[in-house]
């Protein structure tokens, strides 16, 4: 799915939704670092006309998502808690080089983008499948269309804005990396747990 | 106008009609600004269920209001250019008490949100009686009406969350030292220059 080169242990549905109350509350965070890490990329590119654009328009669907999701849990009375740390993501984080051309720091945040969007993809396919719930079945399964698309424009964008670097070959240590990153995880009951 | 205690210096509007590219680009990034803001207030109220919804209202039309500045940037033939200091913001957060209780926290920093609207609202307004692109005149108009939807939202969230807090009381004295902060600024053709 996605290039993903190691698929999710099945058994983190099965923990997920167990625990739908902390899957939800992770989840919303999940969608407000990805409207917030889209705006961060906007305030370092300016000048990226399209970049901008469909950035903006990320954001903005993340931030519907989040309050998508924050109805949920509302609708169950809960209340969103205090973000915890995602050390999935940290853990991804460290693969975007600090130093390197301009070009080469744009591309990395951009895979990093795009593959966060990949697993929460996937996670969302497993969820929309193995969740009880059939209104919430529905939900994640339009999410996980959403985020394929983010995938996508975020591929697009490494492309279109990264000059000389070659996008694919980097993708491709990349999916490597994260293959055993995530390896280490599939048994909390959070959205990269 | 929003209970300012100094009107800006009327020829602000000229020096930013002026430098529309100057002005349009700054205020692009003062919507942005002022997204980010309500997202950082949500991640440290999570548990404020209407703060929640509210402030991800506010988040929505200024992500909204981003992309309808940048559209017009572009219309123009420019692009965004990197965001620059907003001395006059800094020095409202000045105001913003690091100590005190949650509480009191809270409240300054919703007040602090709600001043930036009050001013930003009546600069607006200043345009849309002076900027001689119709299509400018009724943008600005519109963007006025909101800050001000805005800016009663930030208030009532203070009154609401504020316990114990003299709302009244401290947002009459930030009224004072906003006055004497604006009266420093006027003449840069910034939103808030």
């Amino acid at each position: 799915m996605l290039h993903l080169q190691l698929p999710t242990d099945p058994r983190w549905a099965a923990f997920a939704t167990q625990d739908l109350r902390t899957l939800l509350i992770d989840h919303a965070w999940c969608e407000h670092k990805a409207a917030s890490n889209a705006l961060a990329i906007i305030v370092r590119n300016p000048g990226l006309t399209s970049l901008v654009r469909e950035l903006l328009q990320i954001a903005q669907e993340e931030m519907a998502h989040f309050g998508m999701v924050v109805e949920r849990i509302e609708a169950r009375g809960w209340a969103l808690e205090p973000e915890k740390k995602d050390n999935y993501v940290n853990e991804l984080l460290a693969f975007v080089r600090k130093d390197g051309s301009t070009e080469e720091r744009l591309v990395d945040r951009l895979l990093f983008s795009a593959m966060i969007e990949a697993r929460s993809c996937e996670r969302f396919k497993m969820l929309s499948e193995t969740v009880e719930d059939a209104e919430l079945r529905t939900f994640y399964r339009e999410l996980m269309e959403s985020e394929a698309g983010h995938y996508s424009t975020f591929i697009g964008l490494a492309r279109q804005y990264g000059g000389r670097v070659d996008v694919d070959s980097r993708w491709k240590k990349f999916l490597a990396y994260e293959a055993e990153v995530v390896a280490r995880y599939g048994t909390q009951p959070e959205m990269h747990g």
